[in-house]
Formats: structure tokens, C-alpha cells, sequence
């Protein structure tokens, strides 16, 4: 509770408003690309603030950082953090809130000059949107299975550049760092914003994050013949749309056994040819994005799809990933650090992917949410009401120092 | 039944194929725009031809051309005709076909040595396509409505050409055609290819043509909010893509009633934003093409597509035409000389539009139609089989020099 008094809502605003500055547009909103030089200013100015609270910086292959205050103990770090890569006309909390949350922790326990028996380290992953080098997540997914950077080395961004080329850079820029191999760690906690409506619209200022979704992407595309409008009869027909109608309703009576509240299931992006107000589709392709925490819901759903496949109905995989089930040891930690707190929190899934998705393959694992004005994400106009920014880091800074403590592992 | 005799299928033939050189493309089809080089090419080659015949080849300011055998009587002509341009890929029997069977009529007039009593002329009317300039059917409507052409006379094509710079080429290309006012007609018959696929599936040989369906053309655009696939429950979406398949569906609904052989509902382009896999749609647009011969159940969807306007779908007239109805002594006289030629017909209302729509305005007026394999059209692979365009010849033969004989009025 004295680290919790230490916790400033003034500075972590201050924070977050300055880390905006880099790589801000006129818009209001952020395009900081992972590596870029807006990034590597940015990361410039987190390292000498990490120096002024006497933290050590490390970082290792493939550029994420670990701003690491040290503990009486030389055990596995406690860990907390996000990204500071946005998307190119992003906003100024996906990510960097969750970093700039973890530093105002390690400057409340800097203040109350406390050293906790484990050391408590701020994770800076890199890449995690992936809007400059595919795939996202790509620091965190590394560190969890390092064989993986070598697969990432020689993908590039629009202009050509590779990831080898971007992380030979930031070396550069920073060669006084430490590399670090993997490590274990103690735990992992991200916090981060919602980026749904969920908390906002139960009014509740905190969630403790029981998973993340498993997702599953598909293309169906549906073949028919380009036929005049006026000319021929219905029956004649092989209109292309109506199939893709008629099957993506079918999709939806598939899944409608679902509770409402867990059901996600989006048809996104649609390409029709010819695409003329007067000649019927030959072709249509639609994408399916369906959600659910229940690997046996995942597999169902994977069944279903492959039913539609048919003569002129082509079923393709476009992407899966299995559900994550967040630690339940500290899930019950973070409970019991809002209920000390008065905060009142909710359970709740993550339909969204986050770096703590890969690490917890790695070590106990869980996440934070606070609210998303409207649920608005990946975009300039991305808001959380200030008090609830500073509830989060309270919640954060209360969590951290307790798993920091224990005597025993976190995991029970 | 003379001059049915003198029509000759391989003659029909090989002026079909001369027609298509002009502006024939690699892949077997034609792109002969309106008063492109190639049309006007095609012109003189109509009316050197005209000439050998003995007719006199006369213009208008629209440039439609009228190629006339003298009757024994200044009475007013029986016309028959259609267009020789054709879309940018188009195939050589569109408009093509009915031109050339109107020619080898006179042909087989000219052979027979018979003088009809009343006029005949075969018209070649300007731009029916409308792909070089719109709107189609710019010459026939401004025959029948002369105050038309000054409004399309400023209409330019992709490259700044006006109508007016295109109908002047013309005139100078062929300055000694007389010019004339419209005139009254006894009657127009127009023979084209049906475009559709009934008369295939039927396996008749040709149709007498009822008229022409009314068409409503609109677009319906529904609003929603982007939101994130995975983050944002069922419950709290504004999905416009959910919104608009489910107006797409309501609108078949209401109008189910319909049989289904007299139905033409058809939802060709869509426009989805912002089409991403992973986020719900703000907006989606799509047309509906509705087409019907009854002007009470084409009033009764303009009714229904008033009923989905709202707040988040907004409803817009796009384009309209009302159905024409052909004139029914001329279809009595067409049936008449289907049967006197022991040819099987079926009755059809058209899908499509034509010149004949327009004409109807000013003459009684009737169609025939002759398959199209497959229902193609405006493509390199429309076809028919010669032995239906040689039917559909003679049927018109006998027709129009029924008609040309006759002591009274076409209209009983």
C-alpha cells in the first residue's frame, strides 16, 4: 500500500503525453512503426528515464527491452509491460499504456523506496502490431520460442527493408545495452486497455482477464455465372451473391446454439465480381472471423466450415490460432489486489491478440483491462476516462509488489 | 412466301461476318463504339451495299441512318432495323443481327422482284449501346423525341469528344445523304437476339416479344460502426454488413409473392467499408435491379423500397423506366407468320432494353427474338445457331411484307 501511494495520476498522464510525442500526427493520433526512428527516439528517451529511477536496461536479439529494478534476491523477475509500436494512425494508449503504467510502478517503488525480494522488470516487446513487418507479436513470440527470429529475419516492410536490417539498426543506436538470452520469469502481467466496449458498458472501471480467444479466419468463395439482370429468369440463375448470402446465413444458424454473449462471428470483407447493378455475381468471396474461448467450440466451428465446401463453394483457412487460459493463481492475485484497492472488476476475455498471449507459454501469465471509450481502437480518437488509467496502475503497482514479495512461486 | 424464298441463310451469314471485320478484335469479338472510324467504316459498307439494291440511303440529325426500297404508294414505310455499334467487347450479332436480317430482306425483295405497296426501310440507329457515350439508345429516343438530341448534343466520351464533334464527323464523312425530320412509320418490327436463356431452354426457335419489362434501379446504403471482431460482443455491434444482408433479405421477402417465373430481383454491387477481415462494417451499399411488366407491382416495390428507408438505411432511386407494352397487331401478325412458316414461337416479354422501347412511342411497334446460346451477350462468345438466324429472317421477311401490303392501317 505504500507503493500504491507512491502512484501519481499527474505523472503517468505526463508520461503517456510525452511518449505521444514521438511519431505524432496532426490528427492527434500516433504512427510510431516498430523499429522506426520515431520508435528508437522513443525507446532513447525510456532508457535514460530507466537510469534516472537506477534501473537497469537490458534487451536482447530481437530488440525488445526489459527496464529491470532489481530485487534483494536474485530470483526470476516478476514482469510487467506492453509495446510502444502503434498502428500508422493509431492512438496514444494501445500498448504504451501498459508500458508507461509499468515505469510509473518502478517510480512509486523508487519514491517509497522500497526493494522488493524479487527484481520487477518493465517489457518493452517489440513489433507487437505488425502493421510495419508481418506477423504482430513478433518480439514476444520470439522471446518465448527464440528459433522463431530467424523465420522473421527476412521479412520486409513497403519499402524493402528487412527485419534484420531495422534490429541491426536499433543495436546500433544502443550499443551500451546488454543482450539477454531468455530467462525465466516469475510471472507476467500486462496491462492494457480494452480496445471492446465491455467495461464501459457495465460501467466498471477494472477487468482481470481470464484468457484470450482462440480465433479462426476463413475465405469462402462462392462460384456462379454472370447473367443479364432483365434477361433471365430466376430460376435460370446462378447468382454468385445469392449463394454467399445464403451461406453465410447458414454460418450464422450453425453457431446460433451459442450464448449470445460469447457468440463472435464476423463476415468482414467481401469481393464481388463483376460487381454490376445489372448482371448477376460469377464470384463472391467473403471472410469469416469467429471467436471463442472453448478449444471444442474452435474444433466445431472448424467442422461446420468444412461442410459448406462444395462444387461451387470453396472453404479456405486463412488463419487459426488457438484460445489462451490466463494463470488461475494470478488471477486470484489480481482479484484480491482490486478488492484491497476498492476497485471494483470484472472477468473478461480477451477477443483481442496481446504479446501476453506468447508469454504465456512461457511463465504464469495474465492481463489487466481498463475501458476503451466506445470501444474505440487503433485509431486517434482511442480515449480512457484519466481516473481509470490511474486505477489501472494502482491495481498494477498493488499486484506487482505482492507477487514481488511472496516467498513462495506465484504459481500455487 | 415469294421473297420468304429469296432469303438465303449463307448469304445472312457472310454479311454478318463482313459486318464484324469492322472493329473486330483478336479474341473473335468486335468493338465498334458509335460513330467511331470503324462504325462510320461500316456505314459506308451498308450503304455501297443499299446502293446495289437500288434503295435510297437517307440521314437525320442524329445521325441514325434509314435505308429505303420504294413502295408503290407515298404511304408511310414499315421499318424494321436495329444498331451496329457494339459494347467494348462485344460480340457481332447484338443489334448487328437485326440490321443485316432488315438487308437481307430487302435483298430478297430486290431478288423476288417484288414492289411492295407501302415502303420499307431498315434503320440503323445511333449509339444504342451507350459504352461510348451515354445514355444507350440516344438515336431511336431522339427520333421519337427530336428535343432530345440538343440535351445529348454536349454529352463527351472518355476522351472529351462530344456528340455533336461525333455527329459532325459523321455528316462530313458521308455529306451527300439527304436529311431528314421524322416521319410518321406504318410500323417498326425490330429482330435482335433474345440475350437471355429461355428460348434455349424452351428449344423453340423464336419468340414474339409482348414488350418490354419496366425497370427500378436503386441503391440502399446502410450504416453501422466499425468495431473489432474479436473485442466486441454481438449484442453491442452496429454491423452495416449484418444490417444490409438482412434489408437484402426483406426485400426478397416482400416481394415472394411474385411467381417466380415473372420475378427479376437481382443485388449486383456492393461497396463495403472499410472490407477488413477483422472489423465490422461502418458502411455498405448495395443496388437492386428489379424489372417487371406491370406497372401496378413495379408502383407496388417503389412502395416497399420507401417502407426500408430509416435512420441507418437510407434508399435511392437510382434510375427508372415504366414496362411498354408491343403494339397487339403487330403481334397477331407475327404469330401469323410464324405459323404460315410452320415455325414454332413462344411469347416473352424482354428483359433488356431496345430501340424498339422508344419506338413504341411513335408507331405500333413489336420485336423479335431468335436464342442466344447460353443467354450470353456483350461478350466475344455470343452466339446463335445460323439455323435460328435464318429462321428469324424469314419470319421477319414474311412479316414485314405482310405489312407493306396491307390496304389498311397496320393497327386493326
Amino acid at each position: 500500500m505504500q507503493v500504491v501511494a507512491q502512484v501519481s495520476q499527474q505523472r503517468l498522464l505526463d508520461r503517456l503525453a510525452q511518449l505521444a510525442r514521438f511519431g505524432a500526427l496532426e490528427n492527434g493520433g500516433v504512427d510510431r512503426q516498430a523499429l522506426s526512428t520515431a520508435e528508437l527516439d522513443a525507446r532513447a528517451w525510456l532508457i535514460d528515464w530507466a537510469g534516472s529511477l537506477g534501473c537497469e536496461v537490458i534487451t536482447d536479439d530481437s530488440a525488445n527491452l526489459f527496464i529491470r529494478r532489481a530485487g534483494q534476491e536474485a530470483l526470476p523477475p516478476v514482469v510487467t509491460g506492453s509495446h510502444i509500436d502503434t498502428q500508422p494512425s493509431g492512438g496514444n494508449l494501445d500498448g504504451c499504456y501498459g508500458v508507461i503504467a509499468g515505469m510509473e510502478c518502478l517510480s512509486a517503488l523508487h519514491e517509497a523506496g522500497i526493494v522488493t525480494r524479487r527484481p520487477i522488470e518493465v517489457a518493452v516487446w517489440m513489433n507487437e502490431e505488425g502493421s510495419r513487418f508481418a506477423p504482430g507479436a513478433m518480439g514476444s513470440s520470439a522471446y518465448v520460442e527464440p528459433t522463431r527470429l530467424n523465420d522473421y529475419l527476412a521479412h520486409q516492410d513497403a519499402r524493402g527493408t528487412t527485419v534484420a536490417q531495422a534490429l541491426q539498426q536499433c543495436h546500433e543506436r544502443f550499443p551500451h545495452l546488454p543482450r539477454r538470452a531468455r530467462v525465466p520469469f516469475a510471472a507476467f502481467i500486462e496491462l492494457h486497455i480494452e480496445q471492446g466496449p465491455v467495461l464501459e458498458q457495465a460501467a466498471l472501471p477494472l477487468a482481470v482477464v481470464s484468457g484470450i480467444q482462440g480465433v479462426r479466419w476463413y475465405q469462402v468463395t462462392c462460384y456462379g455465372e454472370s447473367a443479364h439482370a432483365g434477361t433471365t429468369p430466376m430460376a435460370m440463375r446462378q447468382d454468385a451473391m445469392t449463394l454467399a448470402r445464403r451461406t453465410a446465413h447458414q454460418v450464422e444458424l450453425a453457431m446460433a446454439h451459442l450464448p449470445a454473449e460469447e457468440l463472435r462471428l464476423t463476415f468482414g470483407r467481401w469481393d464481388i465480381t463483376p460487381n454490376a447493378i445489372n448482371t448477376t455475381a460469377s464470384q463472391v468471396s467473403f471472410t469469416i472471423d469467429f471467436r471463442h474461448a472453448d478449444a471444442s467450440v474452435l474444433a466445431e466451428f472448424d467442422a461446420v466450415m468444412q461442410q459448406f465446401a462444395a462444387v461451387n463453394v470453396q472453404v479456405k483457412s486463412l488463419f487459426h490460432h488457438q484460445s489462451v487460459a490466463f494463470d488461475v493463481g494470478l488471477i486470484a492475485q489480481q482479484h484480491a489486489s482490486a478488492e484491497a484497492l476498492g476497485i471494483a472488476a470484472m472477468k473478461l476475455m480477451s477477443g483481442a491478440f496481446h504479446d501476453a498471449m506468447h508469454l504465456a507459454g512461457h511463465c504464469p501469465t495474465s492481463m489487466f483491462f481498463v475501458p476503451s471509450h466506445c470501444g474505440i481502437s487503433h485509431n486517434p480518437a482511442e480515449h480512457t476516462d484519466p481516473q481509470y488509467l490511474y486505477l489501472g496502475a494502482k491495481a498494477l503497482a498493488h499486484c506487482l509488489t505482492e507477487l514481488a514479495n511472496q516467498s513462495e512461486g506465484v504459481n500455487p
